[in-house]
């Protein structure tokens, strides 16, 4: 079975956030939203691509009550170095997580034990820690940080209207289903 | 590790396909790109309305050189007369696998144990039947094919184009990324 | 050992019954005879025809306090798109287990592990919930549900007349034996 | 999985037959149809009332080419003490295997190991040592033998008629299916 | 080491007995000697010989306050059936066990494992269920009863005078050794 | 199972016979009847009487074919001094076994572990090696060798007449039985 | 480790002590000096010279308080008729335990597994049990008995005057030494 | 078993020998025969009497043929300080192994695994490498090395003259015995 | 035992060296010196000033025909990051590999697991590619890079001069030792 | 992960010390620094010169607060005696532990196995009892006890001073670092 549904585990780590070092743990997931969001390495190629994109999202996800962490395993030193140094990476705002002892990496399953690096993982994460959405790219394929927005309203919806499902390319707003007996065979 | 650059392995089911039931095997996944999506069962809610939008994509898709598979653990007898009675599943002209085994299932990793139905995954498998891009999502939650394209484009460009990566957000004809030494630390 | 003389172990599954889905438990097997009658698929070809004789005896099997159940490994809602839809099955009174997760089927010792669909097994229970006779076909070999009926009116009797015991081919009405060292040999 | 499909194993028995011990091995099921009668013990009560019941349609048996077997797991010897002795078990002209060792009903699973005795099981077997048809009855319920004739003529026309199956309480002359995709839902 | 000096271990057993069936226990070896008599089977050749020679010794063991028990892996139902029509087993008053569960002949490490048959193994027991003397033909070969009458008498002896011993072929009356350091090397 | 039937296996041991040393193997065992009479000790009370008993019966065994071998867990050092200074072992002609390797004696499973003693057993041996007969009595009891030539002239005949069984008590001359279906149930 | 310092362990053994047989427990070592002889077997070579010059040497060893006892793997029975034979054995004093169940020796550590016999091993053991001298030779080689008694004192006076030591060849009166600082790198 | 009989085992080992560091392997005991002294440490109080004794006896153990060897779990460099150093040890002339792995210790079975120390065992070694005696005391008590000869002469006696054996106390020239069938019980 | 006198095992890494990324491998230790050199982590405190004064005497090491690596877990993609940003790190010319994949750190014992960062240590390596010094400080202390030379001097020198060894404090052109029995005990 | 970080377990040695022998056990590391210092063995020819240089620099050490341990493989009376008689090793007033039982050695890594020596290995443990500074050469290079006091210092200081770290080749009074984010990509 994959991820879907499993809760976060309990972890330790530090992270680079405005200009300060800060502790990360499993709690930090409780009560709120998230996304996590993981990359290769600092100083890479596609990397900050990925990342200045969900900057640019994450404003709106904010409003939507979502924190945003990306996370590789390269350490919070090396983090701010590299946001004191790469023109898209000093743009961003949200909480860069250091996991140099892969236990992150390797809980969400997506570390490559051969290179040592994550792989191109997204995950949103409901307010019980419970995780909700999985998107995992091969390295060279970037991330859309916009197809995120919608996924979130869909499950913030589905969590607070118990009965009802939101359809395929569902926008917030549109229609959403509520299964019963006689929409069987019928739609 | 995720199952991004996993290799599909051996298996045999029995499918739909366009008013006949037919054999699939791995060997059907090697030499074009394919996708495959799992739902979790015939006659429910959300899932025509995904298998209709993907649907929608599907002459795209061809163009493109993509096989769709979509995969439940019902039979293909349960997918024909699903076929034969859905107004948005009868508009379906690609591949519907059926899973009773649940080895493909379990295959990709998508197999809920406690009730037997498969988890909504999506998966992009290059012409190597070697996983590119991995997509799930939790119940109640649809997804949106339309996402598909710029990934499989970006997966297929990257492929052509040994030395390039496709950034954030890349469409079609966007500009690419060579990495090289220069680059470090200057995105 | 077979199954002759098991208890029925615990499971929960879901049900088409009359329009409604509903739970079905150990629980229902308790206080009263039932008859459980495993088929591959819906939507085939031998599984109507038994399901739809097996409905024509059901007057009389209620008649006797006997509840039925159908397994297959469909869900139920692909039962219930079945009887909407197939002249024979919607004629069906009785209550329609769907066994995705395949416990049931397991349980009973009918699933082919190959092809994740059960075999043609019929079971009659007593009221204590333990298992009184066990009929299986191979595929293609249709069941004959008026043989149920004497089976189970033995199966009564010898339940409610300790001591006595019903002999080959017995009918309602006719002798049984009371075994006796007397009889030792007389037969 | 139960018995069904399975292949009869190597076993070497002795057995009385008319007036004469002989042996009998899995060789003896192959390149004829087998029906193999298992009960608790010589010298009781409804036994002879099931074997003497078999005896009547054996001769009905031998037309449609199907050999008869009875075990219990008394020796042949006191198989041949009986067959002198008891009224009903002088008529039977079919093979009656002694299985002391109870290496045959532990083959066929229905060894109660605290008793040591068979239970009813009456299994009906294909040229090919494969086992088509099981049936067992809990102690106290008499079997019919009866019913044991339709089932090998549905048996042997699907043998016969591949592309076939026997519906429901199939008769012989009745018509069969023929399974096809125009079938499925249709009935 | 050899079963004798050992304990009946509990076991249960139905018997035929004077015309009725009962139930035997390690309970009914308590608080009398017992002599257990095993063979291989009912309707067989040597062993009705050798149970009759039992029986015209029975009267003289019962003087001597022992019971006796023939045990083969028949049922109790054939022990009757050959009590009935046998001329030589009709004459027996003693215990005749049924042993189809085969434990007690494996408990007195008699069981042929291969045919399932007992031994010619014949057992003294002890008022305290305690194994006294041992003594096993092979096949074809029968035992002579009257050798135990002496061999009874003598470990009666020997437990009721504490401190002394009978010599080789010891007679009722005969006279026993006292082992004193004396007799060291004067014998 | 008991031993009855096992062949001896190979072993090695120190004798003394007539005034000699000598070696004895399990080949001593091949070719001709032996009979193996195991007893606790030298210099006790019990044995020196069994062992005169048996010398009293060698000419008789000698004559029969029967070479005898008597064994305890002393030196053959041991049985000599015994064989010289006590009036009843020093008539023995045959062969005394020394075991104080506890070899043969586990071997023939008649030594207990706790005293380092071996049981009163007796085993008669047929030209193959294998075991015919056995006999072991409590410490206490004194065994009979007389009933041993009845015993051994019965192995004989059977085995020198194929398909012919001694009756209980049989005497040499007297009538055996030549087992056959007709004599089923008529003895 | 050898078995120096090692604390006897708990047994049980018949003995042959001045015409009487006696229990001999690890009890006995408490409170007392204790010599061990073992020796392969009575009635042999070796054997009885070595049990004689321990013999001779009885006295002197009462004397400084030590009690002596020899062990074969022979019983207390054949001690006694060895003792009562042998113009060598007639004069033992000391105590002659039988060890058949080979316990002692194996304790030991001088049995011979192949032969079951013990080798020629002497132990010293303190009023603690403790074991405080070992001496084994090769079968053919007897020991001196003489060379016991200086061992002896030594170990006395060593136990008597903890701090002091006794140098090579130490008799009683001579020097000891009191090992110190001053001492090291001065012998 | 003790390690009388037992084979010395592949070894080498670094020793002092007069002036010189030399090799010692297994192979030195081969051809000759060989005295192995064990101590626990050098620098210390009993060792150097024990080893100066053996220095005193060393020209006649030569004579016969014997080599002498000392170990401690020291290394040869400390052997040449202490021979340096220590009057008594400066007059050694046989080889003083070092065993700072142990390896030669615990193949004699004399380690105390808790101190790192030897014991003080003796051994002496046939020319073929065979122990043939052993002799260990506890801490505090010397050895004598003049009991040394006496032994080492019985071996060589023995080896020489195959069928005779040395009695207890045997001295060179003295009688010895020659193991017969009359001797049993005579001495 | 520690890492001294093992062999550097195979493995594969990527490295950043003036200006380029280039591959090493346990083949690059052959045939040269080679200073290993792990620290924490990039873009922190003391591992900038450690690398900085390995860089100070990384032209004497070339002379002396020493290759330097220094290695953290970091990617080499942050070396490079950190050469072009850091004062002190852009003046390294040696090799520095990045171990995301922890292998390096894991075969040296210097990964700290819980932090997923390496330990202060220095190994140096002969050009058999065998550690011949180790030197590991805790975190927060810095090392000396001058105590490498010297240290390496003195294993070339012993490299070169098979028997001669360099004693404390040696520094190049100062006497050293010939290891000879003569010298035990006297320096 | 190497020793660094770890606690020193218990254990129990004897060592020599200013002409006594004492004991050290891991509480004397507790409440004050101290310094372990192995070696391979007394006598022999880097050692002494280790050692001197070691005792050269005790006055320092015993300022800053530290204790000595030397520890080799030998006894403390190897100790003892080399202390008496070697010019270099008489001037030693720190602590000589002998490890003849290896445990220590075994303990801090630095046993060959094969040798049962232990290599040269120093260690600096804090008053915690925590090792922080671990260096070993190979056999053949000697260390040179000048640097320990810089690296003890260090050591101290950062103790004293939590938040600041000591760079490179830092020397007292030096400046040190306080690692902080405005220092990240900085020095």
């Amino acid at each position: 079975m994959s991820l879907i549904g499993k809760q976060v585990q309990p972890f330790k780590a530090k992270a680079y956030h405005n200009g300060k070092f800060i502790d990360v743990t499993e709690q930090d997931f409780k009560g709120k939203w998230s996304v996590v969001c993981f990359y290769p390495a600092d100083f890479t190629f596609v990397c900050p691509t990925e990342l200045e994109d969900l900057q640019n999202h994450y404003a709106t996800l904010k409003e939507l009550g979502v924190e945003v962490y990306s996370v590789s395993t390269d350490t919070h030193f090396t983090h701010k170095a590299w946001h004191d140094t790469s023109p898209a990476i000093s743009k961003i705002e949200y909480i860069m997580i250091g996991d140099p002892s892969q236990k992150l990496s390797r809980m969400f399953d997506v570390l490559d034990e051969e290179t040592g690096l994550a792989q191109r993982g997204t995950f949103i994460i409901d307010p019980d820690g419970v995780i909700q959405a999985v998107e995992i790219n091969a390295d060279g394929i970037g991330r859309d940080a916009s197809t995120l927005i919608n996924k979130i309203k869909a499950a913030q919806y589905v969590r607070n209207h118990p009965g009802e499902v939101c359809p395929a390319k569902w926008q917030e707003g549109a229609e959403t289903l509520k299964p019963s007996l006689d929409l069987v065979g019928k739609i």
